[in-house]
C-alpha cells in the first residue's frame, strides 16, 4: 500500500438512511433539442417501431434502468397547450417554442409518450403549465389522462384511441416558475397561491396523485429558500414534493475543484429538507414534504453553442441544443451525484437526471444512425441497477484536500446500498484524487459471510476522455480483480479518478 | 294560566325596522344531488312539462311563494362554464363537477332554468363563475342573458330559442371564494380585486344589475370580518349587497341548545351590518351596502352519508346528496332563523332557503313518484305568504333559560309584520320550551279594532317526527282556537315547541 | 415697436436637447365614435378605395405627416379580442365594446389597419389586451403580425392573405390600466407584474419590438408618481417607454389661463422623467427609460354630449363621440403642447395626438361628404413637416404674466429645431397674449448667413373661431412678410394669440 491513501469505512445493517425510491433513478425528457424528434422518435430509421419510436434509444434507456420520466418540460412547459398534443397528428398545430426558441410540431404529445414509456418500463412524471395557463387546463389533463370515462376529457382520450387511463401518479406544478427566463414567471406568492388553487382542482379530479410543487430553479437564485418557505406556507396543504434542480459546470475550475461541486448538493438537499421541516413544525402538522430532485446533471459544454442557435438559427424543429459530450470527468461528477442522492434516500424520493436523450443526456443518437453512451451512463446504469433497497449510514474516514470554496474536500465520495431480499451490498464510491490510488478499508459488521461479488471501475488515462458515435466505447466501465473481503474487512484499491461499483454478497465468500 | 309561562309583547305601527324585500323569501337550486335531476326536472315523470319540468314540484314551489331563486350554485359554479349549458342538447357536453363529486349532463342549463323560474312565478339569480374563470366569462354571461340583441352573444341566445332578454337583475360574483374547498379559493385581497373588476366589466354590459359580493362562508371562518372588510374596501363600488351563509347542525346538542342556535344568527347580521357601515364611514360615502343572506338552513342529518357517496360512490349523474329528512325541532330552527331575518329586514334585503329540492330542501320528490313536504316547508310558507309589508320592531319580554353557549336564550322568538295594504299584523313565533306552552300577551297599541283572523301552529309530541313519502302529513300546521284580542290585548297559548302563525285583521272583532 | 412686448432668444447650434424621433409626431385611432367607421373607412364613400378606405382621409393624414399611429385603443382595447378582427369578415362577431358603450362590426381590424397605415405613409403601434386577457393572447398577436410563417399563429395572417408579416416594431402593454373606468384596471403591483409577464413572452417572439408600459392615465390620479415608480421596478427590465396621457379642458378659465396649461405639460414630462431616472439609478443600470406621450390633445367641448350618447343611445355602430370642434385657442394651447414635446426630445421619443380623425381630431369627416381640416390640424401639420432634426437648447427670456395656477407664465412659449442636412432652422412659438403683438428678437449665434426663408402665421380675430364642413378654411394659416435678420439677430412680430412657423434657412440671405 504505497503510492496512495488509505479511507476507511464501517457499515453495518442496522444502521440506515432509508428505503430507496426506485424513482430516484428518473429521467426527464423534455421537447427540447433533439431529446424528441430524432431522439426518442424518429419515423423511418431503422429500428423505429409502427409508432415512430427508436427501439435502439428504447434499449438502451430499459438497460439504464429509469422507472420514471419527467415529460414534457422544463421550460418548454410554461407556454404549452397539451390539446395541441392529442388527437389526429394531422390537424395539430405547429407552434413556436419560446422557450427554446425552436419550431414545434406536436407529432408527439402526451399520448405517444404515454405509450413509449411503456415500452421503456418506465411510467409518466407529468407537468403542467402555470406560465400561460392555470387552474382549468392543469384539471382537464388530469381528466384527460386518469379519468377512466364518461367525461367531456375522458372521451375525448378514448376518442383519441386511448380507452384506458393512463394513470399518471405524479405531476410537477409548473417548472421553475421563480426563473425570469420562464414564460410566466411569478413571485413566491403569486406561485404559491397557484400551485394551492391548481393543486387543489387536480387533486379534486383524482384524489390518488401526488404533486411537485416547483422549488428555487438552482441554490444560487436570489430568492432561494424564501422561495420554499413562503411556496409551502401558501400551498403545503395541496403537494407532496418540492423540485430542486442543480446543473454543474467547469468553468475556470481544475478537476479536483470541479469534483468537489458535489458537496454542494449534499447542502442543497440539506437546506431545503430544513425549509420543509421548518414549515412543518410552523403550522404544526404531521405530513412531511418529500424532495423531487428533478432535474440534475453537469452541463457546460454547450453553453455557448446552445446561445448561438437560438439567437442565429432559431424557429427550428429540433435544432442541435444542449448536445454536451461528457468526459470522465463529468462521469465522476455524475457519479458524485448519484452518491449525493443516496445519501439522502429519506427524504429525496425523486429524482430525474436531465435528460435523457441527446440534450444534457446519457444517450445520444445519430439521425438515421446508431444510439450511443456517453460516460455519464455508466455511473447512473450501476446505480440504478445495484442501488436499490436500503440505503446505508456508512461512516467515512477518509484523507482530504483543500479547495477554494469546501476547506475539506473528501478524496472518497461513497455511499452503500443494502438489498435485503437478494442478500446483497452495493458501494458506490468516486475516488476524486487525479494522482493517487485510493485504498479502500472497510468494517463490515454484522454483514458476516459476505465477499466481494464483483468490483467494477469507471475510469480512463485521459480525464478527458469522452465517448462518440464513432468511438462508442472509448470510456466504459470494466471489472477489476483484487478486492476482497478477509476477516470481515473489505480490502479494494480504487483508481486515481475512477467510479467504482463493490458489490458484496453473501452467496460468495472471499 | 298554569303550567306555564308568559311572556309580553308589544307592537306599535309607528315603530318600525323597515320594509320586508320579498326578496328574503328566496330559494336555492345548485347543480347538486339530485335538485335538479330528478328533482325540479325529470322527463318521462308522469307529471312531467313538454320541458320535462315536474309540474307536481312546481305546484309546491308555487304554493311555498318563493320569489327569487339562486343558481345554478354554490360550490358547483366554481367549476362551471356556463356556454356547456346552452344551445342544443346533444351537443353539451359531460362534465366532471368536482365540488359534489358528481358527473353533470348540462341537459338543464341557464335557458331551461330561466323558463322553470317564469312557471315558477319567480324570477332567478344568477352566480358567475369566478373559480376557475374570471371577467370575460361574467361579462359575456351577462349580454348573453339581458342584452336584447344584435351583438354576439345575445345573438347567440336568440339562436338558441330565447328572442327575448331574461333580464336578470341579481348577480352572484362566484361562491364562498374564501372556502378552502372552493375550486380557485382566493385570499380576501385576490377576491376583493376580482369581483371589482368582474362586476365593473358586468354593469358595463347592464348599468341595471345588482351585484351581491362573496362575504367569508361562514361566521366561524377564520378570516371572518377582515375577509368581508377586505373585500368590501377594494369592491365597494361596484357591489350592492355582501353575503352570508348559515346552516346549524345538531351534534350533540340537546333540543333547548339546539333552538338557540339561531341567536348566532342574529349576531352575525348584526356584525356583517357593523362591517359594511365602518367601510362606508371609513370611505366617507352614502351608498349603504345591504346583505343577501343567500344560503341558510339546517343541515346535519346528511353529512356522514354526503361523505360516503363522494368518497365511494363519485361521478355519478344526481347523486342522493344532502337528502336532510327534517324533523319537527329542525322546523322549529328553521322558523327561529326567519324569524332572525325578519328581525334584520332593514339590512337583509335577499335571502335564499338552501336548497328548494331535494338537497337540504323543504320539497322532496320520489323519481317517478310523488312529491311531498319536509317539515320545514311549512314555516317557510307562512312566512313568506304573511309575512309581507312591514317589520315592526317588536318589544318582547320572555322567559329565558341558560344555555352553555348563550347566558340567556328567550322561550319566545317572535317577529311581527304589518301589511298596511291589507290591514293585517302577522306574528311570527317559535316557543323553544320542550316542556310548557307559553303564555303570550299582547299589547296591540294603535292597532285598535284589530282581531284574531287565525292562529295556525305546527307542532308534534315528538320533536324528532319527520315527514317522508308514505306519511307525507305526519307533520303538518292546524289552527287553534281561543287565541283572541280583548281591550287591545292579544291573549294566545303557544304549545310546546311550536311554530306559531297569529294573523290579525282589522275585518274581524275579537 | 411700441404696444406690444419683447422677447429675447439665443439659438445656438453646439446647444441641442436632443435628436428629434420623428415619432413624436405620431396619432391614434381608436375604435371609438366614428374616427374608424366613416372615419378612415366608409365603403360606398365616393373616394373609397377598393378597401373602403378613404382617399380624402388618406390625403388628409399623408399631409398632416403621421410616421406612427396606435391602435386600436385606448379604452376599447382592454375588452377587445384581436382574433375578432382578422379572417373572413363575414365571420367576424358583432360585440359590445363596453368602453365606448358601442356596437364594434369587426369589419375593420389588424390586418386592414396595417394596410391603412402602408397607405398612410405610416407605420403600426400596436396595443395589446391587458385587461380581460393577459400573456397568451398577447404573444399570439405578436406572432400574427411579426413571425414570417411556418407557425400556426403566422400561417393564419397568411391564410387571412397576407404573406408577409406586419413587422409592427412598437407595441402598448394595454392601456391605462390605473384607471377605475378602464375593463380590467389593476393596482400598480398587479399591472407591473403583468406588463412583465406578457412583455418577456413578446419579446420572446420577437427580440426587435419596443414595449411601451402604461404610467399613469394623467398626472391627476391620485396614484401618479408612485405607479410609474412600481411599474418600473417590477418591469424596467421589459420594457422600453413609460406612457403619459394629457388632455386639457377649459373650464372655467379665461384664455391667457386656459392657455398657461400647457406648462403642467413640461412640469409632467419632468416628473415621469425624474421617476425613470429614479429607478434606473436604484437599480443600477444603464438602460435608460423613454416616454411616450401617447395621447394628448384638448378636449372638454363634447364631453357633456359624449356622456348623453352612452347612457341615452347605448350600443350604436360608431355614434358621434367626442367630436370636438376645435378653436384657434385650442390650436394655440396644441401648438404650445407640441412645443413641449420638441423641448423634452432627449426622452420623449413617441407621442401621439389623439386621435386623427373624427374624435378629438385634427380631421373631420362628413359620411358620404368631404373631409376637411379643424384648427388644430395647422400647428400639427407645421411641426410634423419643418420639425424635424434636432431640438435646440434655446434661451428664452419672455415677459410674463401671473396666472392662478402658475405664478409667471411666458407670454412666448417657443422652441427651434435645426435640420443640419437642409441646414433649415424652425422656430416654433405661440404668443399667449390676447391684446398685444410679440416683438421677437433672436441671437443667431453660429447660425451665419441664415435668413428668413417663411414665416406663417395661424391667428384669428376671434379666439373662439372654428372651421366646420361648411368653412373649412376659416382659420388657416396665412404668410407674413416682415421677420428678418440682420446682422446676425431675428427681428420678427407674433401676432396677438398666434401660432408662428419661422423658417430660417442658409440658402436665402435677410
Amino acid at each position: 500500500m504505497e503510492g496512495g491513501k488509505t479511507a476507511r469505512i464501517v457499515l453495518d445493517r442496522d444502521f440506515k438512511i432509508g428505503d430507496i425510491d426506485p424513482r430516484i433513478y428518473g429521467g426527464f425528457l423534455e421537447h427540447m433539442g433533439r431529446a424528441i424528434y430524432t431522439g426518442i422518435y424518429e419515423p423511418g430509421h431503422p429500428t423505429a417501431d409502427e409508432q415512430g419510436f427508436r427501439q435502439d434509444v428504447l434499449d438502451l434507456v430499459r438497460e439504464l434502468g429509469v422507472p420514471i420520466v419527467r415529460y414534457p418540460g422544463g421550460n418548454f412547459v410554461s407556454g404549452y397547450n397539451w390539446e395541441d398534443g392529442v388527437g389526429p397528428k394531422d390537424q395539430r398545430p405547429r407552434r413556436l417554442d419560446l422557450a427554446w426558441r425552436s419550431l414545434e410540431t406536436n407529432e408527439v404529445g402526451t399520448n405517444e409518450f404515454a405509450d413509449w414509456t411503456l415500452k421503456a418500463n418506465s411510467q409518466m412524471m407529468l407537468a403542467v403549465n402555470l406560465g400561460t395557463r392555470g387552474i382549468d387546463a392543469a384539471r382537464n389533463l388530469v381528466e384527460y389522462c386518469n379519468h377512466p370515462g364518461g367525461s367531456y376529457w375522458s372521451d375525448k382520450r378514448r376518442e383519441h384511441g386511448y380507452p384506458d387511463p393512463h394513470n399518471v401518479r405524479v405531476w410537477c406544478l409548473g417548472n421553475e416558475m421563480d426563473g425570469h427566463w420562464q414564460i410566466g414567471f411569478k413571485t413566491a406568492v403569486e406561485y404559491g397561491r397557484l400551485a394551492a388553487q391548481a393543486g387543489m382542482a387536480m387533486k379534486l379530479v383524482d384524489p390518488s396523485i401526488e404533486l411537485v410543487a416547483c422549488g428555487s430553479s438552482s441554490i444560487s437564485m436570489p430568492t432561494f429558500g424564501e422561495w420554499e418557505a413562503t411556496v409551502l406556507d401558501l400551498a403545503y396543504h395541496h403537494v407532496d414534493y418540492i423540485s430542486l434542480h442543480t446543473y454543474y459546470g467547469k468553468g475556470d475550475l481544475d478537476t479536483p475543484s470541479y469534483l468537489a461541486r458535489s458537496l454542494g448538493m449534499d447542502e442543497f438537499i440539506e437546506a431545503v429538507v430544513s425549509i420543509c421541516d421548518y414549515v412543518r413544525s410552523k403550522k404544526k402538522l404531521r405530513k412531511r414534504i418529500h424532495l423531487s430532485f428533478d432535474e440534475w446533471n453537469v452541463w457546460y459544454h454547450s453553453r455557448e453553442e446552445d446561445r448561438r442557435i437560438m439567437e442565429q438559427h432559431a424557429w427550428q424543429v429540433a435544432p442541435p441544443l444542449a448536445e454536451e459530450r461528457y468526459t470522465l470527468e463529468d462521469a465522476l461528477l455524475a457519479g458524485c451525484m448519484l452518491i449525493s442522492l443516496l445519501k439522502h434516500a429519506d427524504r429525496v424520493k425523486i429524482a430525474c437526471v436531465a435528460q435523457l436523450v441527446n440534450v444534457i443526456a446519457p444517450i445520444m443518437t445519430v439521425p438515421g444512425g446508431p444510439a450511443w453512451k456517453q460516460t455519464i451512463y455508466y455511473p447512473f446504469m450501476h446505480a440504478s441497477r445495484y442501488g436499490r433497497g436500503t440505503a446505508l449510514l456508512m461512516q467515512v474516514d477518509s484523507p482530504q484536500y483543500a479547495d477554494p470554496q469546501y476547506d475539506a474536500v473528501p478524496y472518497l465520495e461513497a455511499v452503500a446500498t443494502y438489498d435485503e431480499e437478494h442478500e446483497e451490498v452495493s458501494i458506490f464510491a468516486v475516488n476524486r484524487s487525479q494522482e493517487d490510488p485510493l485504498y479502500l478499508e472497510g468494517d463490515l459488521r454484522c454483514f458476516t459471510g459476505y465477499g466481494v461479488q464483483e468490483h467494477l471501475v469507471l475510469s480512463h488515462a485521459d480525464p478527458h476522455a469522452t465517448n462518440s458515435a464513432e468511438q462508442p466505447h472509448n470510456v466504459r466501465p470494466g471489472r477489476v480483480e483484487g478486492s476482497q473481503v478477509r476477516e470481515g474487512r473489505l480490502e479494494a484499491e480504487l483508481p486515481p479518478l475512477s467510479w467504482n461499483v463493490i458489490r458484496l454478497s453473501s452467496r460468495r465468500s472471499s
